[in-house]
This record gives C-alpha cells, sequence and structure tokens, in this order.
C-alpha cells in the first residue's frame, strides 16, 4: 500500500484566523483562509487542491489509456474546475468539469471521446469522489 | 457560485514522460511523474494533493464547529492519510485517514469527539468523496 500525506493547521476564530497547509512530499506550503476559500483573496483553497488532484490523475490515465489503445499522444492537458454552491443552506461541491485537450497524431475524434469518456469513469480519483463530473474533450 | 480551477498537463509516456500540476490561484505550480505517484521519486503526486484539499477543509470545518458550539479551538492541525492500494488490478483509493489534534480550553473529550465525527461526515470535502473515512482525534 502506498500512503500519501498532507498536514493542515488553523489558527483563531473562522473569519479572522488562518490557515496553513502542506503537501506530505514538501513540494508545496501555503496560506489559507476564509478569504481565498470563499472570497477573492489570493491564496490556495481546498477546492483548487481538489481540482489539481483531479486534472493531475485524469491526465495521466487518459495518456495511459490512449498509449495502450495504440495511440499514443504528444501531450494531453486538463483544466479542473470545481464548482462550490449552497445547497440545503451548506455549501457544496455541486460538480468537476474536467476539459481536456490531447495533441494525438492519427486517432479519430471518436475514439478519443471514447478513451476520454472512459477516463472521466474510472480514473483512480474520479473513483474516489461522489460529485457530478462534466467533461469536455478536445482533439489539437 | 464559486469555481476554482487547476490545470495539469502530461507530455511522453506514463513511465519515462513529465507532468505538470498548477494551482488556478497561482500558489502553486510542480511536476509529477509515474515516479512521484507510484514509486518514491521526490515531487508532488495527484493523491498528496487530495490529502491537502481533505485536512484543509476538515481543519477549517471543525474550528467553526468548535467556535459554534461555544469552545473555540486555539488551533487545529489535521494530517490526512491517503491510502492507495490495487483492488481488483485497479490502483484504488482505498481510504483516508484523518487524524486531528485540537488545542480547546474546557472542552471534555466527549463532546470533541462528537464535533470531530460529525465534521468528518459532513464537511464539504468529506462530502465530496466516495471513500471510506477514519478519523483520530486528540485533545492537545
Amino acid at each position: 500500500m502506498i500512503t500519501r500525506t498532507a498536514d493542515a493547521k488553523w489558527t483563531g476564530e473562522l473569519k479572522t484566523g488562518t490557515g496553513h497547509i502542506r503537501l506530505g512530499s514538501g513540494a508545496f506550503e501555503g496560506k489559507y483562509s476564509f478569504g481565498t476559500r470563499f472570497e477573492s483573496a489570493p491564496g490556495t483553497n481546498p477546492e483548487e487542491l481538489l481540482g489539481a488532484a483531479h486534472a493531475g490523475c485524469f491526465t495521466m490515465a487518459l495518456n495511459l489509456a490512449l498509449s495502450t489503445a495504440g495511440h499514443p499522444a504528444k501531450s494531453v492537458a486538463t483544466t479542473a474546475e470545481v464548482h462550490l454552491e449552497k445547497v440545503d443552506d451548506k455549501m457544496t461541491v455541486v460538480g468537476i468539469t474536467l476539459s481536456t485537450v490531447g495533441e494525438v497524431p492519427g486517432i479519430s475524434n471518436e475514439k478519443f471521446q471514447e478513451l476520454a469518456e472512459s477516463t472521466k469513469k474510472g480514473c483512480i480519483i474520479s473513483r474516489a469522489l461522489s460529485v457530478p463530473m462534466t467533461l469536455k474533450a478536445t482533439l489539437a
């Protein structure tokens, strides 16, 4: 089993306090706050970290799916948008939109769509999530 | 609605290619690879980013729950461990362990456990996940 870790610490009240997030690898640590999460203050927030996990996983997995199908990609690039909205008075991740662009010599659009769709359903992070996912897949 | 974004790009084959992940806020960008994800190469990976999202959200939410219950915390610190294992021949997030330590003047351990448990079930990122979660909550 592989175990990956991350830490967070919060000091003070919700609206005036400050948080700190650190990746276990040490690749990143930074501050977050009520302002960076629910307003427009500069800094990170849990939702973009979730988006990074999802975009990173999907992109790697689609690359593998293309190679396995005999159509190795020159590149695959994906943006994840994580949508946060009040539902029944609770802030809720109401969906994630993945927009991916593949540079894949010789593949048909139909085959590319099929592989992107199955990757959306099957990649490791997708399978760890319970939220609706939308995919926009484009050949470069 | 709040939308948070992140980008990932992969170039080359799975085992020899390289990935790049960027948070929409710009707070972090870095490389990832087969080695940083499934082996022990230094660098980030989607699972620790998921852990960071979860630890960050849970910590902020537990802080709020404690304040709302009349027991404001001096601090709350949480480590998320994301466990990855092969299930039916697919690498799968088999669970997340949250270990949290609260410095909370005057609260009983029973009340702290109750609030931590309800935060584990109810925080925004927990509700976006489908994987089993384990909680270890300790008063400092």
